[in-house]
């Protein structure tokens, strides 16, 4: 991103001359998502500099774009005034993006310096439960009539376009606001100013509930080549509009979704970027599926016991025992462990392919990793060390021997440290392709099997090699 | 999908009467999509006899999402002047989706009916590398010029608006078509007529150039908020357009392939439609990263018979050595079997979430996945042998022991049964999920891994204790 070195350059070198044409000159040139993201890279006391010598509609536009940490640094820093100023320029999905983003205190403050007409807008929208189309649509939009005159739409557009989202479909309604058509803008210039909408008017029309899901929206939208989706209400009355733009979002957020999901990582508790997750929260997010399969591991185990009791050879071995009390172990854990290095690589994977991470920030990945594969390990082998006292003491009715207490110690030990070795390996292995130059995605889950299956082996057959 | 239900039965009985106009008016007043998919349900001669009877422009429409299968009978069932009349309404980038997917017979009969003109802008296209901005870039619009007034812009989109994909962005070029700026439609609308359009237009441009991956183009789109991208190639002329709903297309197309790059499938191999994919290629975007997994496992097994020599007790056991002897090619089919299992999975998930698997197919469905996990069983079976072979022969100085046959020959038993148990298992688990209205995406790795764990085990010691 050689261009974001370049804005944030330019921005410094600015700021230090005090060169307050030149940086409103700057967020006027570069696109405002460029802007934003440079701006970013300074401290926030830096940021707010900026943002304070900015013109008013840029500062709005810009203030989107920025991340939520630094929205909510500015709104506190920020007069009422202040703040109604930049709320005016904004449309009101942008505004409930904001509400959404922020902690309650701030969201008091943001609703108190809007006005009452805006407010009762940002009621109407949430009230809508998340991930509905009621709760994604804009509610800047142009109701016409279908008596109305071509000439009277452009007059429409004229006085009232710098209110509107996207005007690039226009919707026609009747005296109950219900939905009758759609025309295109073109429409407006290719045929005479004295024609009614009504018989230009397209009237197989694509619509939704305001209740159906995102995703289910975002299906409409491949589905039918649409730029904009009308949102009616269950008397198919018009109530807001979706614009592909915003569905894009939804579409990417969708499918990261299902890849957590699968991955077994509650999606719910993972922010769409990894930065913005909480070290609790990533743990969080993965610790309950693992911990199912740890679980259900009990079942493989005792049935591996069972069999291993019907061969007479292995019941009263005279040494070596131990290795073989590994073995059920052994193959749980290596799904276990599998599966931590398919999460935290198909983590790293989703963030490079949508450009999250910057070099300065592996350190902070790494980290943050060593700390959730620690809590994950902490919570594995403690369920470890119960289930194999359940297991071992129903065995032995009520007893618990020597060798199964050292078997008990070194497996959960190994648990441990596979778990953690495991997580790291799944971050790096993608960060090491993207090094190198090749498709991160090649560090597939077959590969990581296949590391992960050589790490547990190796320090568990290890551990039990000391036991013995 | 009630709907299109409706639309095939309301088709059937308007072809018995042989109602001509009903048919017609089916077809303009449902979506073209929901007709086409209706239409499809047809056998093949009914589709091309209510194809025959649509109106041009609808028949034109309706072609487009037919899926290739039909497109082909149709082009094959028609005479030149009849594809002519078709591709004469179609826009230059759906022909050339259509030239993507037909055999070179077809694609002749397709190049011969188009103009001299056509061919040549196809070939303009052509020539770009697949999934380039290029290759997905349209190039049905107009170039106006900075200094061309609102009312000539307004004319030049009165003459040429049939012949455009995408108008609600305007683009102005100088005279070496170099690109300048762009213009909303709405411009042309706010402004007076005789306004310069380089006085009113935006020069704050994105834009991408032709050979960039469609990856990429498709997260200018995310990061950009933009609904029409403009294409240059290196001296900074304008070549073409990219809309805002071809990148709704692609962005699906690149996260499912990343889901299979990541679950060691091959997207190259596999269609963007489950059903669309013959059983060979489904077997042979798998087999590859398949037989790696279990190729590395020789380094697993080996680790493993090294440090079961190092201890006594099970150097010479006395009976219930082929348990033991089998547990290294458990621990490894384990891995490749879970990883089957998510495979076939993540396909099926996949299928579900596009919409793709209706009732009456997943009888298909099912047959298919028995031989693909037959051909995937009978390859990692032999590769079986082979590596089970080298290391007994290794490890015995060249001859193999009669336990060390036996093993052979029930792991190899073991794995074909496993392998296509696990592969069912990945395509039953969504089912069932969706059936009893629950998200199929909890069939989450961690839960495939548990259960294949299970199967694995009964099957491997289960054959195990038959040896001993």
């Amino acid at each position: 991103m050689l261009k974001l070195d370049h804005i944030e350059e330019m921005l410094e070198k600015a700021l230090e001359e005090k060169d307050v044409k030149k940086i409103r000159s700057i967020s006027k040139e570069f696109q405002f998502v460029d802007f934003a993201e440079a701006m970013e890279q300074f401290e926030s006391k830096k940021v707010l500099k900026i943002f304070r010598l900015l013109e008013l509609e840029e500062a709005a536009e810009i203030f989107t774009y920025l991340d939520s940490e630094h929205q909510e640094y500015i709104i506190e820093a920020f007069t009422n005034t202040e703040i109604q100023e930049i709320l005016d320029e904004l449309y009101t999905d942008d505004i409930i993006d904001l509400i959404d983003e922020m902690p309650s205190e701030v969201v008091k403050k943001i609703l108190k310096a809007t006005t009452k007409d805006v407010r009762k807008e940002l009621n109407n929208i949430l009230k809508y439960k998340e991930h509905t189309a009621g709760a994604i649509m804009s509610i800047n939009f142009t109701e016409l009539k279908a008596d109305n005159t071509v000439e009277m739409a452009i007059k429409a557009i004229k006085r009232r376009h710098d209110d509107y989202d996207e005007i690039d479909d226009l919707f026609i309604i009747d005296e109950h606001n219900k939905l009758l058509g759609w025309i295109e803008l073109k429409q407006l210039l290719i045929n005479s100013p004295k024609t009614k909408l009504g018989t230009v008017m397209n009237s197989k029309i694509v619509n939704v509930n305001v209740e159906m899901d995102q995703e289910e929206v975002a299906n409409y939208f491949k589905r039918y080549d649409i730029n904009t989706l009308p949102v009616v209400n269950k008397n198919q009355q018009l109530v807001g509009i979706i614009t592909v733009d915003d569905v894009i979002d939804v579409l990417v957020e969708e499918s990261t979704e299902d890849i957590q999901n699968f991955a077994g990582i509650d999606a719910d508790d993972v922010e769409s970027d990894y930065f913005e997750t909480s070290i609790f929260k990533m743990y969080k997010s993965r610790v309950v599926w693992l911990s199912i399969l740890l679980l259900i591991g009990v079942i493989t185990h005792v049935i591996m016991l069972l069999m291993f009791n019907l061969v007479e050879g292995l019941k009263d071995l005279p040494s070596g025992k131990e290795v073989i009390m590994m073995i059920p172990i052994l193959i749980v854990l290596a799904g276990v462990s599998g599966n931590i290095a398919n999460q935290s690589s198909l983590m790293m994977i989703r963030s490079l392919a949508l450009n999250q991470v910057h070099k300065k920030e592996i350190k902070t990945i790494f980290g943050k990793e060593l700390l959730v594969g620690f809590l994950l390990g902490i919570t594995l082998a403690f369920i470890n060390v119960i289930r194999l006292l359940i297991i071992y003491a129903v065995q032995e009715g009520g007893t618990i021997n020597h060798s199964e207490w050292m078997v008990i110690l070194f497996s959960t030990l190994g648990i441990l440290v596979v778990v953690m070795l495991a997580n790291l390996l799944g971050i790096l292995l993608p960060l090491l392709l993207k090094k190198i130059k090749k498709d991160p995605t090649i560090a597939s889950s077959p590969l990581i099997t296949s590391l992960v299956d050589i790490l547990c082996v190796l320090v568990f057959i290890g551990f039990a090699l000391i036991i013995v």
